[in-house]
């Protein structure tokens, strides 16, 4: 009798709650209003920076979310950029993140002129390690006045971007008080996880801002899109100015007074956004359904665990993942060759972002749990309308 | 016997023109595909960062154009800031542009850490004065190897931004010879002059880069959208590569090879400028008889004159502009409320960016015409669909 291997029994539980390929990781579904808002739009010709669902998607937005404010934007990365400006990040500074993660967050820092400082992460929820963090700012660190200092490099460490991976918050309550105790703004990048709770607060309200995507591969899309969350009014004006070139509101001059971006979501994209935010409770039920029926049939499997939404916690799922008992990155990449080569899209996390070439010489914490998921997680097909 | 004001008789002959307001600026029209390709976005779940509008929009660009390649981008903006760091403009440089200009380009140079350096422009073309530019760069820089340094602050100038105001054309042959005497990249501005020839040569085909605008308000729209055209396969790849974060194409590793962007033009955004090139030559046939029909109105009103397309050009006649044969801000003043007043959509020349907060403290010529310009220029409702 020859034993079936890993891969196999894998690809064969996937294929038991979605059914035969190929099945691609994640896409988008229209099932509502989204031709007939595009379609309004382009009848009334308001397609571009001003427009009815620009106002409406950044209401339903803060409404859905519970931030007193959302800024629509044309994308995630512009949304980081623009909350680490606003924060008060400065050539010069260094902002800690995750590093295992998708590159945008770390990009949008050099856009500042700062440089990005990894952290770990802890395996149940693949966010930042609040314990480590702690004593890691301990020994590599100093206040200096309202300032905190990193002794090692002299730089300013000024803010703390903290992710929600594939959709699975991580610890704000813990994360919040280390930022507290250091001195640093806290950002939180929620571009994975909409309709994610951590202890019945939404995603990207609990840090002084937060950020927002749309992208076609999200939970909702805008083609391309992305949001910032505050509920500080001066922030949230502030966002919109300079996104909109910082262009001072006059009759007819054309009167910029600072440094400004073209970040604008444009109305077409809004309106999609619009149609999209109406259907995402029913997205929502339908990936936690998903969830339910890989957790049963990967549960038979030795060997291998699905991520489950941390506790006190409402994740939206937003990439199901699955890990490998034993971190062995010969075997994660057999079983992506499996999966893929019968048609289920699969992917392993993201390369550790210190090891890719523009950060190679970033400051960064020792990564051990970052390298384990490196050599252990994959994302299977998690697309809402996967289940019924 | 009252005689009739200037500002009245203004107003009297764009009212001959385009009839009773209220009329717009410029507003977007969709009179072809627009809905259906839309729509075929929507129904295929291709609306974002891939899909065949994207590539066949850049193909059929690239035709229009006549240049090899164009890289359809999120927008105007980003196409500057891409084109200055393919030519490979670096902090500490400076970059030569028109004053009398919008505020994208100035900022897409600081992006790049550089310090925008701000010249005069001719009254015929409201372009980069080629004369003015060589007596002031023979004062002011000294040639250092294969580098044009500004003597003044020490910095080197690497790049020269040329823009084609309003669609009309500016002198490229002289101007390509300043930049090549001086060392300096070419790069053009050609928001605003998609449909424009300088010497059967389309705009922004002719420098190193070209760089276009599909904004809402432009001849063309894709709500929101830029494109960088070149002829040089390199930096038409490397531009691509740096639109989609410097991703290294691989089956499912994440690995970027330098600091990226998030520049790409959406699917959903593509499908729209598709459906628009197609209507492109019926705009501009539209927009040449709108100039006309004002040419013979304002012709008959003393002080007053219209912007006609440079000789051995052709101009899109983006925005219909007339100046004040005497310049004067009340004047123009006036007759902005005058129009705006009765319903027609004007406005002024920007004000010129070395005046504003940001630029304040960069380097700049003496700008009389820009000056002058600034005092005289109005802009007038210039949609192509005020004619039949």
């Amino acid at each position: 009798m020859t034993s079936i291997t890993l891969p196999d029994l894998v690809t064969q539980a996937v294929q038991n709650v979605i059914g035969h390929g190929p099945i691609k990781l994640h896409e988008p579904t229209f099932d509502g209003n989204e031709a007939q808002y595009v379609q309004d739009c382009i009848e009334s010709t308001y397609v571009s920076s001003v427009g009815k669902y620009v106002d409406q998607f950044e209401i339903e937005l803060a409404k859905y979310t519970g931030a007193k404010y959302a800024v629509s934007l044309v994308n995630g990365t512009s949304a980081l950029h623009l909350a680490l400006k606003l924060a008060g990040v400065k050539a010069g500074d260094e902002v800690l993140l995750q590093a295992f993660n998708f590159i945008a967050s770390a990009n949008a820092i050099t856009y500042c002129g700062a440089t990005p400082h990894f952290v770990d992460i802890e395996s149940e929820n693949l966010g930042i390690d609040p314990y480590k963090l702690q004593n890691y700012l301990s020994e590599i660190s100093k206040k200096t006045g309202e300032l905190t200092e990193n002794v090692v490099t002299g730089r300013c460490i000024k803010a703390l971007v903290v992710m929600h991976t594939f959709g699975h918050p991580s610890k704000m309550d813990e994360l919040t008080e280390v930022a507290k105790k250091f001195n640093l703004i806290l950002i939180e990048d929620a571009a994975e996880s909409i309709g994610s709770y951590y202890d019945k607060k939404h995603t990207g309200t609990m840090g002084l801002l937060g950020t927002m995507s749309f992208n076609g591969n999200k939970t909702i899309t805008t083609g391309g899109g992305g949001a910032v969350l505050t509920n500080n009014l001066g922030l949230a004006k502030h966002a919109k100015h300079l996104s909109t070139t910082a262009k001072i509101s006059h009759k007819w001059a054309f009167i910029h007074d600072e440094i400004g971006y073209n970040y604008r979501m444009p109305n077409i994209n809004a309106a999609l956004g619009c149609a999209q935010l109406e259907q995402l409770p029913n997205k929502l039920e339908k990936k936690k359904k998903l969830f339910d029926k890989y957790k049963i049939e990967l549960s038979k499997i030795k060997g291998v665990s699905i991520i489950e939404e941390p506790k006190n916690c409402k994740s939206n799922y937003w990439l199901q993942a699955l890990t490998l008992d034993t971190p062995s990155l010969s075997m994660r990449d057999n079983i992506l060759e499996n999966l893929n080569a019968a048609g289920y899209m699969s992917r392993p996390g993201w390369d550790l972002l210190n090891s890719l070439d523009p950060f190679i010489e970033s400051p960064s914490m020792s990564l051990e749990t970052s390298n384990l998921l490196f050599q252990s997680l994959i994302n299977i097909p998690s697309s809402p309308n996967l289940v019924t």
